[in-house]
């Protein structure tokens, strides 16, 4: 589809706020993690509320509450709330947990029990985390989960809704899609382009209006990101424009019921190209009014760095919320190990990349306060009030690491900068983006057997210097470092191996 | 930079006027082909204007005539003709050849004879084949090379130009582009950071202006598509831009002497992010009415089958015709070997595809009438009476074929979906766009070892069929075929390997 220019003007009011001008940070909390963490604390309305009290006063904006996976952890009327099944009294090899390996059923049942208990008591906690998100002046959202798979390789998990169960032939891969062993856990999503599927999502959109007054809603399409059968995606997309469209036009009517503006919200994955292939136009619903807040983020398996904000920008217009999505974990490429996960200086770098390049949010994913976490938690409050904005980042020190996209549609060619194999004299070229301009600049590789002749940055050569820290994330093996010129913006090295070998790290890491 | 609307309201008179509604095909000429092969013929102003005359009649709208590469083919009296420091009556191994192999000489001869001796006669080829193109209604165009870089290996080739040669300060890479032997071609590019650099290329487009009357001017950027530093290519992009503009502004005073408007070009890269990456922002240039006529392509060593037409569209808009670039050249993969050519159902593939997508032009290069060529010369007449429309391509036997993308920008990570190795039980997928409805359609495999356990294309399941004709281009070892479901649009092929081995050719073909 083309965009003329009469879209351009036909756009519902709601868009017609431009974005806030000072950027921030957006907050995402998973449906589970609050209550996994808090299980077994006494509870009242005050404990549970106050835990949005750690934002407050920070960067963050918007507080985007997931409320549902495949089930809610609200008691809905319309979808089957996380205990349904339970028994309290009961075991841990109850029904319920039977399919759970053994080792891992109490921990399951933290979540179940402690969201079963909360409905007991009549205590609803996402209604008293919006209204303590709106005594803090942060604005509350409510986030959906449109097609979560966690643990769709045992289809009989505490976490499948009876309507996932009772209908594989709704799924994306119905012929690889039976059985305990599955090809791919994406195989087992469920396939919007059935009617019945969307209707059944939107029940839920509608009892979250009903129930909930939230600033926003926000449609998680990256969760887990795989919604049409191979090949139908692009018919699939025009469906969920649809669908997307009568959510909007479902919010235009609470608005008015409200008496304040609700904005509508997607995730989509990080790359235009990937995003239209998969069915997920978030530009174009950008494009068309129907969304005003656009986040583009890779799905889980690492940060990505090297989000291409401007052509989402050009794509997506000017009257978009335009948010950069980041993920806990980092790697430089996908079979890197071990697994490691950001920590306030690389995730300075990515914010001051991404808000350099135009985003007007960094948006949080899986930095919750506990559990799923960075490791240097007790930097915790110190990012939630520096990664939203340049002027809190700059002068301080921050980490540019080449990653890759964990995305992309079926077929898609997939590409990585890392590793790469050199023989003797090869040449090669990475690229990474820096941000505003980066002082006293260093220049990281993880090198295996490699012996580098000639390194350049943006053409000027740049000096060995020995005895650097090893920083976590970081190789095991330590990195070898240079002294780079300062840098602003789109970084290219170029090196010359002397003698062959592999890189497996690259970055840039400066104040 | 972001497009503000203002921006859409602040386009020169020349892009007001809409594409035409009948897409059609773009022929580009180059500038030795018919000098080499007209070589030795008796010449008259008939004889070289009757080149011509095949493409009347044919579906050909623009030719676009290529005049120079780093030397022109006509009398500049600002950039060196070909002929420069040429003696017709001196052997083949005089100074201007002695650098060229032995063997080689002779053919480097003709073209600069041939140039050399319609000069000698005050016949300028361009001229007559821009009057001639008029007189059969086809649309003449200059297409000036930017930065060709043949031969560049060897700095004294009778091609390079004295300023080239006199500037190796000037060039891109200038730490890696000294001595005989280079790493990379490109690397002695010149680099358009200059001023020198820019204003010396300005003064060929002015003589162009003054010197020939043409309906479009094309900028191609394509050869070879490198004009920066690495690392410097978007500060690069803004100069460039800014160079776009002074063309531009220049073609609109001559709009006014010659009476009728006249049109600006550029050939820049397949996908807009490396566009933009190597500082060739034609859809910027195209937004801001720059350009009129925007071609998108490879760079040479294959066909792009894939270009993605429509992200080029929602960024470079409306109003600018948007053409896809074919080359000559068919590989699945860069390493492919042996190196094979279009023939006439290759590219009706590719054509029906990218019109169905969106383009506004099939633009054919390296499609000459004779040695580069298709090799099934036979069919040169039908391609140009079938491939630039729809309507004449439906109903005949065409082959859509994965390639791949050739260009990207320094770093930047490069993807191609094949060769692909699969291990017992894999599964794979692969994605090619089939353009409108294909009935009876084959999908065709080259196998190397692997078996195939079953085959869907879009979810539908696929059935053998032996006693395939093998087609050229096409593996030396012959195809495995399969019966596929009728298929329009994007084609997702999902495939599990019984027995290991690798896939190097995916196609489907049709009628």
């Amino acid at each position: 589809m083309t965009l003329r220019r009469r879209d351009l003007f036909a756009m519902p009011a709601a868009v017609l706020a431009a974005p806030a001008a000072a950027t921030s940070l957006s907050l995402n909390e998973d449906n589970s993690h609050w209550f996994f963490t808090r299980a077994g604390q006494p509870v009242t309305e005050e404990s549970v509320a106050s835990f949005v009290d750690q934002y407050a006063g920070t960067q963050v904006r918007e507080l985007l509450l997931s409320a549902n996976s495949q089930r809610t952890s609200f008691a809905s009327k319309v979808w089957d709330p996380i205990w349904k099944g339970y028994d309290p009294s009961a075991p841990d090899d109850q029904p319920l947990f039977r399919s759970t390996a053994p080792e891992a059923r109490a921990g399951g049942r933290k979540w179940v029990h402690t969201a079963w208990s909360l409905a007991q008591r009549g205590i609803d906690p996402y209604r008293l985390w919006i209204a303590r998100a709106r005594r803090h002046r942060l604005s509350p959202w409510i986030s959906m989960r449109m097609n979560d798979l966690h643990n769709v390789d045992d289809p009989d998990s505490f976490m499948h809704s009876g309507f996932w169960r009772a209908h594989p032939e709704y799924r994306r891969v119905p012929w690889r899609s039976t059985g305990r062993h599955t090809v791919d856990w994406r195989d087992r999503a469920f396939d919007f382009s059935h009617a019945a599927v969307r209707d059944y999502h939107f029940r839920l959109i509608e009892e979250y209006c009903e129930r909930y007054d939230f600033d926003g809603l926000e449609l998680d399409w990256m969760r887990f990101g795989f919604h049409f059968r191979p090949g139908r995606e692009l018919e699939g997309g025009a469906l969920l424009t649809g669908f997307v469209r009568r959510a909007r036009a479902l919010l235009d009517q609470w608005q008015k019921r409200r008496g304040h503006s609700i904005l509508l919200g997607a995730r989509v994955p990080s790359r235009p190209q990937t995003a239209i292939s998969l069915g997920l136009d978030g530009a174009l619903w950008a494009r068309l009014g129907l969304v005003q807040f656009l986040t583009i983020t890779p799905f889980w398996a690492s940060i990505e760095t090297d989000l291409p904000v401007e052509l989402w920008r050009r794509l997506a217009g000017d009257r978009v919320i335009l948010s950069a999505g980041l993920e806990l974990l980092l790697r430089p490429y996908h079979s890197y190990s071990p697994l490691q996960f950001n920590t306030l200086e690389t995730v300075r770098g990515a914010a001051a990349s991404l808000l350099s390049r135009g985003a007007d949010r960094i948006y949080l994913f899986n930095y919750m306060d506990s559990q799923t976490a960075m490791p240097d938690l007790e930097n915790y409050p110190a990012l939630l009030r520096e990664c939203g904005r340049l002027d809190t980042l700059a002068g301080k020190p921050r980490r540019h690491v080449v990653t890759y996209s964990d995305t992309w549609a079926p077929g898609e060619p997939a590409a990585s900068q890392l590793p790469r194999t050199l023989a003797a004299n090869e040449w090669a070229s990475f690229r990474l983006h820096c941000g505003p301009r980066l002082g006293d600049a260093k220049l990281r590789l993880e090198l295996e057997d490699c012996e580098i002749a000639e390194i350049r940055l943006n053409g000027e050569m740049c000096r060995p210097i020995q005895g650097e820290a090893a920083p976590r994330p970081g190789p095991a093996r330590g990195f070898h470092s240079w002294q780079a010129p300062p840098v602003e913006g789109v970084a290219v090295i170029d090196l010359q191996a002397a003698r062959p070998g592999r890189i497996h790290w690259v970055e840039i890491a400066g104040v």
